[in-house]
């Protein structure tokens, strides 16, 4: 299973079973794809291993996903068929059985086994906020006693929290946030308030049904000063009954697009009173006089954003792309269509080469994205470890300008591509059977989550543009943007098509444009600020053009980062090929989607661009060949893609055909003919 | 309202009613929106009667809106909340009780009020494939007998039918098709058959539960000899009890992206007999002894379904697109985030550059798109003459060629663009109550059916690679394609950014550009073919660049008719000067989008470019000022955009909280509390 945290996942296990899940062992296979498997140039088995990060994690994830896979209470099998309320039902059944599971299995709360169930449940998974959001929060900013009283008690669901921070008037811009806590010496207390409607928290996964408890996050008032943003624990429904506190009202936002699973809800406070020791204060605490205290630099707390928006690339994104393709690659090559030579048995789509420019670019970015996500990490463990250790910073602002660049341009280039997957599927594409929809309306939620792109790429740019004043200062730069301070080439050098699969070519050429694109925005900056414009008119009127810039600042990392990675494995030789041409295709496919930015001042030239269009088209025929194995060694089992048309067996239409028999709808009288059409049509029986 | 219909739909009638529906006229008006309007450049109303068609159509157009928004059968007001099978049963109910009223009004059914109110109530319409495809194949395909014995039954829902083409295994590829049907000389009767599974009739809407007959496209078969794809119509249910008949068996196929009020069904036939009278006998029929004969030529009915994807465009793409403008433009000045200015008040979002960039150019599209379906609308008009008084096909496959292009241009553009404005709302654009969710899942199906995007440019590439042959051959060529016979100018002329404003000038730019690609491809196509490679391998490993090079063609299309049509208007100097903007915005943004190909071979230069995207920033700037106008002359009543946050009034915060307090899981006690939480929270009560 492809997530990028293979290699980072925990040790070795006892393994009671192994062998891959969902496949039919001794089943039947659709000939059309059994041949695909047949064809491949390498063993699938050995990039399952490399994907996990060694044979060992591969035996251990399997293990888990049979255990989870083989228990019905987990099984999604009419999942297309539930309401929303169904949905969050069934995934509360499930994480609660998890819950108790895991400590029948006696797995450790961090133990891999864990991490490798959430992984299976994944998306199906209930009270996400509470245990990914409601509880970091309060070891990241809880003393140790807040800690200590309250985090047992949220482990084991005996409270369930949930992260009440964006209102209805305010998301990405936190500073903006309206919810006040004025302490009220007299009593000791915070009063909790709701100013306007703007001011209704709004989105809170957990909160309209299920949470008892809420970290709010809201602008501390201490005698008379406001102090800004700080997060409180606030309880909202009774322990006893259930029932909503006096001075509170909660509700279900309504519909959304996707995540039907979730009960986002709305809160609003009137005076709701919340103890002194109810404020997370590891970091500034309020006397019992009303003095504000602060203890510390909250910066610290930036790592543990950081840390959420990577984990999005190798625990969502990655998987949602993955998931997208295995399934449109698996469909392409039993769909088939028209003749491709006159005569002959209708083709494969997979055959058609406008097919395989669609799909198989998406597998490049899984491994481009695959690669970045593992350097990532290890580039946030090594800052968290100098935060610990050295209470040294200086890395942080670094890490959160490439990890909100990479956010931005991962959720982009994942939603594109699941979308993408999901349109090469056809008409099937747009049944929610194909498990596509689904994918892609919930993956396309990262785009506007944990930071909306635009917001994102531009606090990238703003790093970008104060690296380049530093290095006009003659100051040092950062190791991610060095390459601001050398020479920028002023030519593509390549004569012929094969140069442009070598990787020193097209990271130059990202280099460069990257390199140029940073020094005209600044440029520009510069030039409206020295004609007088205000700071605040000339970055807004250079925006534009500063988010294309921070998009070539992390595609070159990118880039630069799967090279390096490619060429520093030395895995089975069939396995580093396979990989090196997904290289060449992720890098020659980005260079074409933006051949503008490469040929405007001439560093790539007409004729060169038509060698590299050729040279990616011969690519796409090279990959074609492994595609199915590929997708196949991303390791799904058929339960996780819960896909009609992405079976391992691939039989696409005998699934929709069975599956469609199962639609409720099916089984009940309409409801119409016996309302609005019996009259009328009785009447037409005198005429046929 | 726009829909590229306007200056076409019909004329005169009395108004017992006017004014614009669905906004508070003497109610609120968020301060923030109410400032845009009372800033505009120019007239709304007079924007409205333009893309009205004029004053006439304005006020019919309002009186039938204001019929139908007053009617509560009517309402989408609790939408987002129905159940898919409560969603076709709204729909049903309306469209039956529309039936009824159309005729107490004494609407005729082609009149323009009928046209209105179909427009009116639009994607939430029931037994569409009935009315829209099943009674015109019959109208299209059928001798006048069979015309009068059910077109009239059909006409009033005495019988339901639904259009029975696309299989499990074939779409787009009709000749694939693998339905039967076998004519027995004995009997008289044909035999209807589904020989496996991927022959199985999936997707006809009106099937799953309303339809009791279907036009069925199925293989005809006399005497042993195939004939090719047929029609014949077949009765699937009783008239009496709406039991299914025998030999049938139909179910729903399950849930889809959208259409949920669509009763998408399956079909599956075994020797179902059909009467030899049921087979639509207009160019072709089967005699008593079996003998097959052909009448005329049936390539007539291509012209329908041009018809159908011209009307596409207009009905579906524009309104889809216009309405996410209007919602997305509207919040964009009621949303306000961060400061612009440090210390001053939050800017409206759409005062930043990066959401003009956004929303501004998908307004511009709407505008290409409405000029381009009136000119498209009128060639299909003059071509359906032309046969209907001459017999003359000469320009249908010119019609055909283009209308498929333009339609894959249309629905890419529509749909990526509906879901910039959906993103661009931010977190309350993944909200259904935003409206944009529904509209996006509807709008992108357009991409697959009507033909998928990708066959529909490669057989516009058919056609311009036929041209060029012509052209060599010194043939002439039809006049959409005549500007291949021009000689293409070697460089842009641009001196300063203000020369980008000049229409002969980015006009020539596209042409350019078409002209090199189209001649490109074929030099591709002739030099594989000359060095021995295959037809059919030639055209295969060509297609990727074919699709755009019919990408270029039409986008060239586009931007040419928009010019045209501007220049060519008259109205009032305020209007005409937003619609130049627009134009000068759609053709300018069109170029950045795709610079490569316009730099590649130095048609254009680097710093031309610059220029260039100078001055489509500064188009953002002027057209910003208008945008709230611009949105507001499409002139959608509130209850048709069916949006929380698009509202006329702009208190985007109000509506969505009220809409919220309606969701009906906020009036129900939360199972998963009873079921699974109680338990685990009342063993807290003892440690907190």
């Amino acid at each position: 299973m492809i997530s990028g945290e293979g290699a980072s996942a925990g040790g070795g296990c006892e393994l009671t079973a192994g062998g891959s899940m969902g496949r039919p062992v001794f089943g039947d296979v659709n000939p059309d794809i059994d041949s695909e498997r047949k064809a491949s140039s390498f063993d699938v088995e050995k990039l399952v291993n490399f994907l996990d990060g060694g044979a060992d994690q591969t035996r251990m994830r399997r293990y888990v996903e049979n255990i989870i896979n083989n228990d019905p209470v987990f099984s999604q099998e009419n999942q297309y068929f539930l309401t929303p309320v169904e949905r969050y039902e069934a995934a509360a059944k499930g994480t609660i059985h998890l819950h108790r599971k895991i400590k029948e299995l006696g797995w450790k709360d961090d133990g891999p086994e864990v991490q490798f169930a959430f992984r299976v449940i994944g998306s199906e998974m209930a009270f996400r906020i509470h245990s990914a959001v409601f509880i970091p929060t309060i070891i990241g900013l809880g003393t140790d006693a807040q800690i200590a009283k309250w985090v047992p008690l949220a482990k084991d669901y005996r409270i369930i929290g949930t992260y009440a921070q964006t209102e209805l008037g305010h998301g990405t811009n936190l500073r903006g946030l309206e919810t006040t806590a004025t302490f009220d010496t007299s009593s000791q207390d915070f009063l909790l308030n709701t100013p306007k409607v703007s001011s209704i928290k709004w989105w809170p996964g957990d909160l309209a049904r299920a949470a008892n408890h809420a970290v709010v996050l809201a602008q501390l008032y201490t005698k008379g000063v406001c102090h800004g943003m700080h997060a409180f624990i606030v309880q909202i429904r009774s322990l006893v009954d259930h029932s909503v506190l006096p001075g509170i009202k909660i509700g279900d936002i309504g519909p959304k697009m996707g995540f039907e699973q979730v009960d986002n809800g709305y809160l609003m406070m009137q005076n709701v009173r919340v103890p002194r020791e109810n404020m997370l204060s590891r970091y500034s605490r309020v006397t019992s006089d009303g003095s504000y205290i602060k203890e510390g630099s909250d910066r610290i707390n930036y790592i543990s954003m950081v840390f959420t928006r990577v984990k999005l690339i190798s625990r969502e994104l990655i998987p949602a792309l993955s998931k997208a393709c295995v399934i449109a690659i698996r469909y392409s090559v039993v769909r088939r269509q028209s003749e491709l030579k006159p005569g002959e048995k209708e083709a494969k789509i997979l055959d058609y080469q406008t097919q395989q420019q669609k799909l198989l670019p998406q597998l490049a970015t899984i491994f481009a994205l695959y690669f970045m996500s593992l350097s990532l990490e290890a580039f946030c463990n090594q800052v968290n470890l100098q935060i610990k250790t050295k209470r040294d910073l200086s890395s942080l602002l670094e890490l959160h300008a490439l990890s909100a660049g990479l956010k931005a341009l991962a959720s982009e280039s994942c939603s594109a591509g699941v979308e993408t997957c999901r349109r090469a599927c056809g008409g099937h594409g747009y049944s929610m059977f194909s498990g596509l929809p689904s994918l892609y309306s919930r993956v396309v939620a990262s785009c506007t989550y944990e930071g909306e792109n635009t917001v994102m790429l531009l606090q990238t740019a703003r790093f970008l543009m104060k690296c380049l004043a530093r290095l006009d200062c003659g100051q040092p730069l950062p190791q991610s943007v060095s390459y601001l301070s050398e020479p920028i080439s002023s030519y593509c050098s390549a004569k012929e098509k094969t140069d442009f699969f070598k990787p020193f070519l097209y990271t130059e050429a990202y280099k460069h444009r990257a390199q140029r694109l940073i020094k005209d925005s600044g440029d520009k900056l510069q030039s409206l600020l020295q004609s007088g414009v205000e700071q605040y008119v000339a970055w807004n009127i250079t925006s534009v053009q500063l988010a294309r810039t921070s998009v070539a600042h992390c595609h070159y990392t990118v880039v630069k980062n799967f090279v390096e990675a490619m060429e520093g494995l030395k895995p089975e030789p069939e396995i580093q090929q396979v990989i090196k041409r997904l290289c060449d295709l992720y890098a020659l496919t980005g260079i074409l989607a933006n051949a503008g930015d490469f040929l405007c001042d001439g560093y790539i030239t007409g004729k060169q661009l038509d060698l590299l269009t050729s040279s990616q088209l011969d690519l796409l025929a090279l990959i074609r060949k492994d595609a199915v194995s590929i997708v196949d060694a991303f390791d799904y089992p058929d339960q996780q893609l819960n896909s009609a048309i992405g079976n391992y067996d691939g039989y696409a239409y005998q699934h929709l055909f069975e599956w469609a028999q199962k639609a409720p709808s099916n089984a009940k009288v309409d409801p119409v003919y016996e309302k609005y059409l019996k009259p009328l049509f009785q009447s037409a029986q005198s005429k046929l």
